[in-house]
C-alpha cells in the first residue's frame, strides 16, 4: 500500500473512527485502524467488536492494500503535522513490517498487524432503512440521553430506545431512556419509510459516537435498523452497532397521565435556584425538597453538616399546597434540556412522579420519581 | 456581624482566599474563611498553617464582629448568584449559630466555628521590603516553576529560589528552580532596597498562590522577605508564606560556563519536532536521541513496542558532530518560555549538562542533563 493524502482529510478521517478504540485492549489489533486503499479513495475502519466506525477520504494511491497500524498513534502523530502538508503512507510486507508516516522532514514507522486479522462487522445490513434531518435526530438524543442508566445489571436501561408507534392515527419516531430514578421522551412525526422499523435499544457508547459525527455538518443521516444492528450513514463515515439484546420496560406505565396539579415557572428561574439550593447538599442524597402553593414554590436543603439553604420562587399554581423532594442533579438535568422559557409541572402527590413538560416542545416528555424528604 | 456587600465584590475577594483552603482538613477550621468587618471594609482570611491569604473589600458594615465558615460552600454560593445582587452576611451568636447569606429571594444558614480559633500567622513582617512591578515578577516565576522538583524527599527543592546576587558590580534578583535533572534560572536588575534580602526557598504551592493573585491587575507588587517568611503584598490581597527550611544546592556549579558547541535553531521548529517524535515514547522514559552535525539536527525516538519516529532540522552548527539524548518532555517544558523565535544550545559532550539560551532575553538560562541513549 503506497498513497498519499492532504493532512486535513487524513485528521478528520481518523478523528472520526479513532475515537472507537479503546485506550487499553487484550485483543492487540483492537488498538489498529485498519487502511484500505483503492481507486482514488483511502477507507479507514475502527472497531471494538460491538461497533463499527468507517470513514474514506480522498487519496493519490500508487499502490493499493490493506494493513492495520495503532490508532491512536497514528492519529496524534497527524494532529502533530503541520496543516496542509502532504502525507505518505507506505506499506510494504517484509520482515520487518512497518507503516511509514512522512511528511516533509518528519518519518515515523509504525508496528502493523495483517489486515486479514482484523475484525470487520458482518456485510449484511437488512432492516428498515430511512433517512431524517441530521438536526432532528441530534435533538431526539440531546433531549434523552443524560438519563440512559449506568447501571449494569440492569444491562437493558444501558442505551436509548428507539422505536416507531401510532398514535392518534399518525406515526412517530421516539427515544426513550431511564434509569428507574426519571425517564426522558422525544418523539419526531415519524420519517418516510421509518414505520414498523424495529425498536431498538442502542448502546450509550454508540450513542456518544453517533451524536459525535452528527456534529459534522446538516443534511441528512441514513438509518439501517434491524432486530439485531443499527447503522447510521453520515455521508463518508457510517456507524453500524450491535444493540442491546434486552426488552426496554414498558415505560409507557410509568408515564403519568392524570396528573391534574399544574405548576409553572420561568425555566432559568428554577434552574438556578435549584443549582444554588444544591450547593450545600450532602454528596450523595442531592435531594431539595419543594413546597408548592399558589403562587409560590419554595425549595430548601437541608444538611446537617453543612446548614441550611432556602429560596423562594413566582409560580403559577393554584391547586392544592403541595410538598415533595427530587435529587437537584435529576432536575438540573431536565432543565438543560428545556427549550420554553416556562416549564411545566404536572404532579399528583408526594409519592407519585411528576411529568415535566417543555412549553416550548410538545415531542417531549420527562418523568421524575420523588424522593422522601 | 451583619454587612452587605456587593456580590461582584465578595466573589472576588472570596476567589482569592478560598484557592488556600484544601478540600480535606484533619483540623475543621483549616475549612473555613475568618471574615472580618469593621468600619467600611470586611476582610477575608484563608491558612493551611504554611501559607495565609488575606483580602478586604468595601462593605456596608451594620454590626463589626469576626466569625468563620466554609470556604469552599460559602464561595460556591456566592459564584452561583445573580451578577449584581446585593448580599447580607449576618452571624448572630446563639444556641444554633449561622452564617447567613442572604441575596433577593435566596437565603442561606452556614456552620460557623469561632474566630478565636482561626489560626492566624503571627503579625511580625520583619525582614527587607522592596517592590517590583508584578509583570516581573511574573517573569521570573513562568520562566522557572516548571522546573521546581515534586521529590518529597528533596524538600529543599520544593521550591523556588529566590535571592540577590552581585555580578560584575550589577545587583540582580534571581530566581533558580530544579529537580536534579533540570535547572532553570531567570533574573532581573535588583529592584531598589533588595539587595541583601534573604535568600529563600518559596514552596511550590506558595508560588502558584502567588502567580494566581498575579494575574489580577498590574502596577507593583511588594515583598517583605526574612529568614522564616516570605509576603506578598498585591495590593488588597496579601498572601503570607512559610518558607523552606534547608539550603538550596549551589546550584552555580551545575551551570555549564566552558561548552563550546554551540547550535541555534529556531524555536518553533525544534518545539513541534521534539513534540511529534515523542508521540511514539514510552510513557516513562520519553528519551529523544539529537543527531547534531553541520547544519543539521536529526531526533530519533525509537520505541520497540511503538515503532520510530525521526525528524530533521536545519540549524546552524560548525562544530564537530555529536549525539546526545534528552528528555522530550523537558525540552518543551524549556521550549514552552522561550520568547525568542531562536534558541540556542551550548553543548559539550554526550555525558555533560547542556545549557539552552534564549537569543531575546539574557536573564534566563537553563540547564538541561542528558539521558543516556
Amino acid at each position: 500500500m503506497q498513497l498519499i493524502i492532504e493532512r486535513g482529510a487524513l485528521l478528520k478521517a481518523l478523528g472520526h473512527v479513532q475515537n472507537v478504540v479503546e485506550r487499553r485492549n487484550t485483543i492487540p489489533i483492537l488498538s489498529n485502524v485498519l487502511l484500505s486503499a483503492e481507486g482514488s479513495q483511502v477507507s479507514f475502519s475502527a472497531t471494538d467488536l460491538d461497533m463499527e466506525i468507517v470513514d474514506s477520504a480522498e487519496a493519490i494511491v500508487a499502490v493499493p492494500g490493506q494493513i492495520t497500524a495503532p490508532a491512536h498513534t497514528l492519529y496524534e502523530i497527524v494532529r502533530k503535522l503541520p496543516d496542509g502538508a502532504d502525507v505518505e503512507l507506505r506499506y510494504q510486507a517484509g520482515d520487518d513490517p512497518r507503516l511509514t508516516v512522512q511528511a516533509g522532514r518528519s518519518r515515523f514507522a509504525l508496528p502493523v498487524l495483517p489486515a486479514g486479522d482484523f475484525p470487520v462487522m458482518s456485510g449484511d445490513h437488512d432492516g428498515t432503512t430511512y433517512a431524517l434531518l441530521k438536526e432532528d435526530l441530534k435533538r431526539l438524543i440531546d433531549k434523552t440521553r443524560f438519563a440512559v442508566s449506568t447501571e449494569e445489571t440492569r444491562y437493558y436501561l444501558n442505551g436509548l430506545f428507539l422505536h416507531t408507534l401510532t398514535e392518534d392515527g399518525s406515526g412517530y419516531l421516539r427515544a426513550v431512556a431511564t434509569d428507574g430514578h426519571r425517564l426522558a421522551l422525544a418523539e419526531m412525526p415519524a420519517p418516510d419509510g421509518s414505520m414498523g422499523s424495529a425498536g431498538v435499544i442502542i448502546p450509550r457508547k454508540t450513542i456518544d459516537q453517533a451524536r459525535r459525527l452528527l456534529d459534522d455538518g446538516t443534511g441528512y443521516v441514513e438509518l439501517t435498523v434491524s432486530p439485531a444492528k443499527i447503522r447510521f450513514n453520515f455521508g463518508t463515515a457510517a456507524l453500524t452497532s450491535k444493540i442491546i439484546d434486552g426488552s426496554f420496560p414498558d415505560y409507557g406505565r410509568v408515564i403519568p397521565k392524570n396528573n391534574d396539579k399544574l405548576m409553572r415557572i420561568d425555566t432559568g428561574i428554577l434552574s438556578r435556584a435549584v443549582d444554588r439550593v444544591s450547593t450545600i447538599s450532602a454528596e450523595k442524597s442531592r435531594s431539595v425538597k419543594m413546597a408548592i402553593e399558589p403562587g409560590r414554590l419554595t425549595l430548601t436543603v437541608r444538611n446537617i453538616e453543612a446548614g441550611q439553604a432556602v429560596e423562594e420562587a413566582e409560580i403559577d399554581y393554584d391547586s392544592d399546597s403541595l410538598e415533595i423532594g427530587f435529587n437537584a442533579r435529576y432536575i438540573l438535568d431536565v432543565m438543560g434540556q428545556i427549550a420554553g422559557e416556562q416549564v411545566e409541572l404536572r404532579l399528583n402527590d408526594a409519592a407519585s412522579p411528576t411529568l415535566v413538560l417543555d412549553t416550548a416542545d410538545q415531542g417531549v416528555q420527562y418523568v421524575l420519581m420523588p424522593l422522601r424528604v
